[in-house]
């Protein structure tokens, strides 16, 4: 953001110009209302995002933002962000993700990795929201609500969980630890 | 550990007695050391730790020791433990672990859930320290450093990133979000 690359800067405006229209005001409304609540508890007011979109004949592009308004931008070695609980749901997208996938592998991606999460942490669960954007539309091309009835949902979790525990199955076992 | 049950209270002593000579000193000595730098950077003195083991006689057990000093054991619905960086890991052992589960194939699974986490947080690094302590032997089995030339993990690096990458490809991709 501090580069000579004019563009970078000019695209920076734009965003903090949207992101400033759209979200200031409820950051701010938020934070009269629960910010002292909450450091009365020792919690911090805290928020970040991931704002991503396309200016019409340009590449699309996606930030993430930080608390303090800092920010970094995807690029062709980083694909992808993840904001929130995003641990448990990382390895599977380090493992398939490729810039190159169709958008519609790239939301099995993402469910399979909101499934994990769901698992491994109670405090998170359905209903999911699911944005696909298509280069060169700037419009949101699909927005679904996925809750307990989809049923291609309930496929990856069904079958997601299947497909692991039989290639854990496939893989030898350590042979070489003196232990059955 | 406040409970009237003499034979918990009982492994609580032996435990605190164990882990009182063990790492006592140890965690004074880095106190001493470490403590003022830690705080000068506004990093508290921490630390965690798994201790297992078993009384001859009595059944094999495993507690998870907190800074303060309090703890929680392992049960029939929580039968593993992790510390560190956990998360990645996780969601692995959440799919296949089962208390019946073979001790090399256990062996087998915390080995893949490491291999998640080195691939995801270059932080963690090889080597491993896997260490095995058979039921009713009360020393240790088998005690194996991991380095970058340990055949098995090679194996397991690339065949468990292969396998996840097939089961998903395997998966059909959503067609009901109107893209590709």
């Amino acid at each position: 953001m501090y580069t000579a690359d004019g563009r970078v800067r000019a695209h920076y405006a734009v965003y903090a110009d949207w992101l400033t229209r759209q979200q200031d005001d409820a950051l701010r409304d938020m934070h009269t209302r629960d910010g002292e609540a909450l450091k009365a508890q020792g919690v911090e007011f805290n928020a970040s995002f991931i704002v991503g979109g396309q200016i019409r004949g340009e590449p699309p592009r996606l930030f993430q933002v930080y608390a303090a308004g800092n920010f970094i931008e995807a690029t062709a070695d980083t694909s992808y962000f993840q904001i929130g609980e995003s641990k448990y749901g990382k390895p599977i997208i380090d493992r398939v993700t490729r810039r190159s996938m169709p958008l519609s592998e790239a939301a099995k991606c993402a469910l399979i990795s909101m499934d994990s999460t769901i698992r491994s942490n109670l405090t998170v669960a359905l209903p999911l929201d699911l944005v696909i954007v298509r280069r060169d539309e700037c419009r949101v091309a699909s927005h679904v609500d996925i809750g307990p009835d989809n049923r291609y949902f309930q496929m990856i979790r069904g079958a997601w969980g299947e497909a692991l525990r039989e290639a854990f199955s496939a893989l030898p076992n350590p042979d070489w630890l003196g232990v059955r």
